[in-house]
């Protein structure tokens, strides 16, 4: 059986390596925080002190991280996967990091004989638990048959989307458009309250129509219940435009609407709601307006 | 049978107005250009030569116009519904206007004891061919009552959103969210590519996650095809924003991505691709990024 380390076992990380370890693989983790690797003890995983000593006893390591920097450090940096290398292995990363920096470490780890896929997931706590992520996977096809199995338990649809770093620019495509939706969604119920409509017929009279999307379809009746939470942090959709920028500014590419929304998405950690939900970003335009969607 | 007038054929009206007839109405129709009078006349219409004759005639008369000058001239100009206007006459108004104007309108003819709906659609022009429309009704529910056999025969699902104003302010809230979706899947696709990922692949991966909508499952085959034709054209999608921005400054509401949408959709416009479909938009991203989705 094919032997799989987890590094990072955070609000992603763990439930995605506990759906490997109850799927029968040999699991060994690592984790900065050892409570989280104490309860995953308790399950039948094995620890590891660091993440070159998880590389150098398993076939298949990921790595699922906050962001780009905490993945080079993890891989590349001292007592890193690099240190553990080993020929044949395969590198898998969940993280959502910068594509340049996922082709940064397929490149280095590529010289070690390390195969590499980037392997940013959607769907959030809820689908890693139930394993039914949306895996966006970069890099060489033949390393991402020799783990499709692993795949299979932890998610539902698996998309090879191309070389090093597509995965990465998939899942930055995926947060430009969320974020859109979620930004419009605000500015349209501020506009039909402040205007004189009742924001809840809105709703009704378009999400059927050109405007449909999921952002109509599951957010309006939070936000109508005064339910803010996530869902999908703010921090995390501030951080994962961010990458969106950055790969703009790297590549030379123009998002003047991303721009935007990067910025209320920004505003709205300054404003202190960091961890309530993407859609609270509505928040930001009823600081605008003088106004709230409920009063 | 309730007798009805249409004024305004052009691309939305006389399917609408064809479709009236052919349910059986008696039908009198007015328009600038005689040319689709005459068809009209050919189907069983009467016609009129102004719009105070056509209200003089008719228990129900509807209005399909371009913008919103427009629709104040024929309903409250010389010769104007308001010269024909008499007690119990329903106005429905099918064009996409300023709720203001819309109010407007109703407060003026409602003194000459007309009762006002504005009830613009969406759906397009094969929508409205085909009787399938989505129709947003602001005004009074006893003269919606009383013409929602007509609107049956026009379109299918038909929403009461409020008072006179309400069904344009549902329909300006539907173009915020549907040309975010058009600026942010041109974003997407010219990010993949310049970025070095196949921009089809990452719609593969991303369509069926939390960035589904209406413009991701029906645009992006077109634009590979290289088809950007309408579908619905850039100059009217500019016109519908232009609406909202004039919503938000009299309402004071802020709209910080509509207003780059709309310069987004006004520069495709002055770039000499006002007639294309709106998800040409990706044009202007194309060319502020020195790149162009096939090449």
């Amino acid at each position: 059986m094919i032997k799989v380390g987890y590094i990072g076992l955070g609000l992603m990380g763990k439930p995605i390596a506990t759906n490997i370890l109850k799927a029968g693989y040999p699991l060994i983790v690592h984790n900065r925080s050892r409570e989280v690797v104490e309860k995953m003890a308790a399950l039948g995983a094995e620890s590891a002190s660091n993440p070159a000593e998880v590389a150098r006893k398993v076939d298949v390591v990921f790595t699922n991280l906050p962001d780009s920097p905490d993945v080079e450090l993890v891989a590349l940096g001292k007592d890193g996967i690099i240190d553990g290398a080993h020929d044949g292995l395969i590198l898998v990363d969940n993280s959502t990091i910068k594509p340049a920096s996922a082709r940064k470490i397929a490149e280095k780890l590529g010289k070690s004989g390390v195969l590499c896929l980037d392997a940013p997931v959607s769907g959030g706590d809820i689908g890693a638990q139930k394993g039914t992520l949306a895996i966006m996977v970069g890099g060489p096809e033949e390393a991402l048959e020799k783990v499709r199995s692993i795949f299979e338990v932890i998610g539902i649809s698996i998309t090879h989307v191309g070389e090093s770093g597509a995965g990465q620019i998939a899942k930055a495509a995926n947060q430009i458009m969320v974020a859109a939706q979620m930004v419009a969604l605000g500015e349209l119920l501020i506009m039909a309250k402040k205007s004189g409509a009742d924001p809840e017929k809105v709703i009704q009279a378009i999400r059927g129509g050109a405007a449909q999307c999921w952002a109509l379809d599951n957010k309006p009746q939070r936000l109508f219940e005064g339910n803010r939470s996530p869902g999908f942090k703010a921090y995390m959709q501030h951080k994962d435009l961010n990458i969106v920028m950055d790969t703009a500014r790297e590549y030379g590419i123009a998002v003047p609407m991303t721009a935007i929304t990067t910025q209320l998405f920004g505003a709205m950690l300054e404003m202190g709601m960091e961890n309530l939900d993407n859609s609270a970003v509505i928040g930001v335009i009823e600081a605008l307006s003088g106004d709230s969607l409920l009063d």
